[in-house]
Parts: C-alpha cells; structure tokens; sequence
C-alpha cells in the first residue's frame, strides 16, 4: 500500500497507546524502510482522547516537524484513532493526505470507508468533524488475535446493521460462523471483512457526502450516540451502544408494526448471542430524548431514524413520536431486554 | 441573498466586536426578518483571535443553541472572520452551509472567493483549516464608508497582486482611480470589486483545491505570511506584509532577469502611492528564511514562490537560492525600499 503513495520527505503515524505498544515499531519500521521519514503521535487510547485538545497536540507534533501538504498521516489503530488521525489529515494545511491501517474490525468494516472524520465535544459525539476519504485502507485480519473480545462483539454490532439494513445472506453468515469468528479463523474474517466493506463502500459511494441514501447507515446509531455521551464516552462501547441502538430501532419498528416478529426476534437473538445485550445501561429516558432532539440528523426540528423493515431492509422515518421513543427505551432497559414484549 | 437559501430553523451570525457595532443589528434584523432564528457569536476584532480557541468556543455557542447541519453560518466582516467562521461552518457537525458577508476590500476581493478557511498556529498562519466554499458572497460596498484607510490599502495589496498575475489593464485602472478610491467612491469601488473578482474566481474554478495554477495567487504572500509571524500577527497587517512581500518577489524577478526594470519600477511606484511600502519591517533574514521553509507551499523540501515576469503575469519557481531570498528581503528591509538598486 505505502508503494501506492509518491515517496514524501515526511508521514505522520498516528496511534494509541495500546496499539503502539503492539504495532508500533512494526509500523514505524515499514514506513521507513520504504523512506519516510515518520513523525510519531501517541495519544493514550480511549474514546475520552477524542477531543478537540488532542487535535492540538497533534498539530504541534506534526508542524513542529515539518509536515508538509503531500506529507500522508496514516492512521494506526481503531476508529477512534482513524477518526482523530482523520481531523487531523482533513484540517492541518487545509487537508493532507490519508491512510488509515484499521487494527480492530469496528474500524475495518466502518470507520475506515466512508470519509467521516472528527472528534466529540460535550454536546455529542462527532459534533465537530469534516469528510475526508482516505486514498488506502490496508487491513490485516492478524491483527485481529491481539484485539479483546468486547472490541471483536463490537464490530459485529456494525457487521449486524448492514446485514439488516441490506443483506439477509450477510445476517445468516454471521449467525452460523459466529464461533469461527470468535477463534479468529482467517478465513472467516477476511470473508467478514470483504462482506462488509463490499456493502460499506456501494452506499457510501451513492451518497458520499451524506445528502440521501447514506442516512441508513445510521441504524441504530441516533439512540447509540445518545447512550453514549450519556455514559461520557467511557461506561458503554461505540458497538454495544450501537447493538442496544439497533434492538430499540427494531423494537420501535415491531411496535409500529413495519418490521414482522419473527424479524425482529431474529435480530435481538443475533445481539445477544453476540454478546451485545449482556449490560443494559441505566437509561434516563428524558436525558436521552433530549440528546436525540440535538442529533446530527436533525433537521427541521424533526429527528429522523432509521428502522428496520425486514432482515435486509430499512427505511428513513421522520415522523418519530416522543412516546414510542420513549417506549423502545424503555425496553432496552429492562434487565432482561425482553420488554419489547410487554 | 437571504431568499436564496431554503428556510432553516436556524442561523449562525458570526461576527467581530468592530463590525458588531456597525452593522450587527442590522444583519441581525434582516436575517430574522426572513424567518431565521439568529445565533449570534462575535469575537475581539483583530488576526490575534483566529485561533482554535476561539473556533472552540463558537462551537460551544453554535451546539448550545442546537444548530443543524443545514442551518447556514454567515460570516459578517473582514478576512478574519470570513476564515474563522468558514472554518466552524467546515468542521461544524462535518459541514454546515456558509454565507460570507464581506465588510472590507480585502475580504471581498480576496478571502471570500476561493473557500479557503482556516486559523493560525504558533508555527505559521492559516496552518489548521479546510477548503470550505461559501454558497453565496453578499458584497455591499456602502460598508467600505466605514472602513479605515489602512485596510483599504490593504484590500489594494491584493488588487495589485491579481493586475500583476493577470491584467495590466487592472494595474492601470488602479492607479488611474487611486484617489477616486480612497475618496470611496461607489461606482469605482462597485467595479473594482467586481474586476478583482472576475479574475480571482476564474483562477480559483481552473484550481478549486490548489493543485496547480491557483498558486499564482500566493504571489508576495510566501515573503508576506513569514514577516506577519515574525510580527506576531499585530505589528503587521496582512495586505502590508502582502505588500512588502510583492515588492520582494518583484525584486527577485528583476534580480533574476525575469521581470524588465520598468515594470519592477512600476510595481514599487504604485505599492508605494497606495502606501504599503510606509514602514519597512525590521527584517531578521534568517528568522524569516527558517519560517519559509515551513511555509504550506514547500514540496519535498524545496521551497516555491510566485515572481511576475511582467505587469500581468507571473510563474511558480521552485529553484530558489537562499542567498536571493535574503537579497530581496535586504531589499525591502531598507528604510528607504530602494535597496533593490544597490
């Protein structure tokens, strides 16, 4: 990948803490075997590290070496990584180029495709960003072994979404290989992976600045960011928050009545035989409401969202009333996750 | 203007404490006249606020009161707030529409065409930004009665630069309207306007993201943004610093040969009648030489600059001698400015 780059007299390597430890020299290394010179930046791993102030760190590192205009930041390590690397490459010198080098499958099947760039703020996630479209993506499912199990189930939660938003075949291969993927067979994982990004890039394709069709991506993603930021970025996981995001989607949508039982059934045993369901946050229904109400996606005033129609399928709605929000909070809720039925 | 962009709950009107105080009620009240909910952010006046703090803290403002992704920014001012507030509009919620309302020449002839935004860094100005292109430029030359004389010339520095890389004609009509000009007569400020426009928004649709010949329009700004860091970004304006640094690449070129000795003379002439050539910085040469070589515009090291090759047009060089760079600032460092004949 580095060969399809013109050599630059300088690159940035950007990465956390825990994926310099694990990936760092070899990285370091391989960009300067083939001539870079590599100005290194650490931050420490975490979501909370997703900041405005870290951008600035960034900054002063990449500046106080000269980056210059063709200079590439390769982005090493996961989506928070690629997120921040990404701001960073979109706004230093009026935007560089950009490589991102995902290390978890969060990262490999999302954040890497699509250009979405930026960093949290205290009124949301993502609430400052730019679409900056990477010129490669290089992933390596051996990084996989080193990744923790909660990262893996956390990617599958994104694996999920496109599987419902536009393919039942997908859904049925991660169901019937979840134990291979658990193992990190390889070949089950570069499957996965392709999969997903296949899906990924046709929609982000489409639609690459997200005026449209792009919006379903966001399943299960508005009532996520909201759970987040509740729980500060630290007490919940981008997946499992998008997994609990994506079980209030489909139960809103069983609840109108668009997405039939047996689907929606379907969907919430996937999540929890992922291990996606295990902790239901403590949810303070008003809370989340109003951070739904100052959502990305809003517009008009009116929130939209995106539900479930089938294994396969999903729509835009933009006619959500509070109260059946409120409702398919409140199931995900529940201990035991089962008051969609009630 | 207004009628222009659909309806949205919405608007940001970022402005700074001078222009605040002008003409801040007034866009205020046209904006909410037309049915916008006016979010207003003004910011101490001057090139030392456009800095990532104060990006910051117009974010806080802006996601307070819940601005969405298609409620517009409008820049109301000069330079500084056209690129402080295009660079909110660029990264807020990864992009929100952005309106410029030029109150200076400077912005009108220059910054608001071209979508360049962006603030400074300790290294360097314009260091962190982004291309963000405004979707409408509402230019009154009324407001131009208000503006000091000093920022008038300013605005000229810029003027002169595109009648140098593209029209000798344009160099004429300034010289011949100078008094015309300053007496801020509407009629030759409506076409001046609408000339340097003409010629920066045709430069700039050949090159929307400068990856060729847009660089013809850094002429004199490689010199100029060395000796406005070196001043701290106060003791020198930047159509001053945009001045001086035309005469040093006016100079180069005829050291070189490029450019005849009658139009050299007549470039520092009119610099001069327009005053921009009034107080010669007190250059430290190799304090400046070091800050052009962290300059955006280097490329593999190796610095390039703009020179004219005549009254009307100029080319990139990339060959560079330091020892004519220290010459032609020597030049421009005499008291008299006319160390480019010794």
């Amino acid at each position: 990948m580095v060969h399809q780059i013109a050599p630059a007299p300088g690159c940035a390597l950007i990465t956390d803490s825990v994926v310099a430890q694990l990936y760092g020299k070899q990285a370091r290394d391989s960009l300067e075997q083939v001539g870079f010179k590599v100005t290194l930046f650490v931050f420490p791993a975490g979501e909370s590290s997703k900041t405005t102030r870290v951008v600035e760190a960034a900054y002063d590192v990449l500046l106080t070496d000269r980056l210059e205009r063709r200079s590439p930041v390769v982005a090493l390590g996961g989506g928070v990584v690629g997120d921040l690397a990404g701001f960073v490459a979109a706004t230093l010198l009026r935007g560089v180029p950009f490589v991102q080098v995902p290390t978890t499958l969060l990262a490999a099947v999302d954040a890497s495709v699509g250009g979405k760039v930026g960093v949290d703020h205290a009124h949301g996630k993502n609430m400052v960003g730019a679409f900056h479209h990477p010129c490669a993506v290089l992933m390596d499912v051996q990084t996989l072994r080193t990744l923790p199990k909660i990262e893996l189930q956390c990617g599958l939660a994104e694996c999920v979404k496109h599987a419902i938003i536009r393919d039942a075949r997908l859904f049925d291969f991660i169901g019937a290989n979840l134990p291979a993927i658990f193992a990190r067979n390889s070949d089950v994982l570069v499957e996965l992976v392709a999969w997903n990004v296949r899906i990924k890039s046709a929609i982000v394709m489409a639609d690459p600045y997200e005026q449209g069709v792009r919006a379903v991506l966001n399943l299960g993603h508005t009532f996520g960011h909201a759970l987040e930021t509740l729980a500060g970025y630290k007490g919940l996981k981008h997946g499992q928050a998008v997994g609990l995001g994506t079980l209030a989607a489909s139960t809103m949508a069983r609840k109108r009545g668009i997405l039939d039982e047996t689907s929606h059934t379907k969907i919430e045993t996937l999540l929890r035989r992922i291990g996606l369901l295990e902790t239901p946050p403590a949810v303070d229904i008003t809370a989340v409401m109003e951070l739904m109400r100052g959502d990305k996606k809003v517009r008009d005033g009116q929130l939209r969202l995106i539900l479930p129609t089938a294994i396969g399928s999903a729509e835009i709605i933009s006619d959500a009333r509070p109260d059946e929000i409120a409702a398919a909070l409140e199931a995900i809720a529940s201990p035991l996750n089962g008051g969609v039925r009630r």
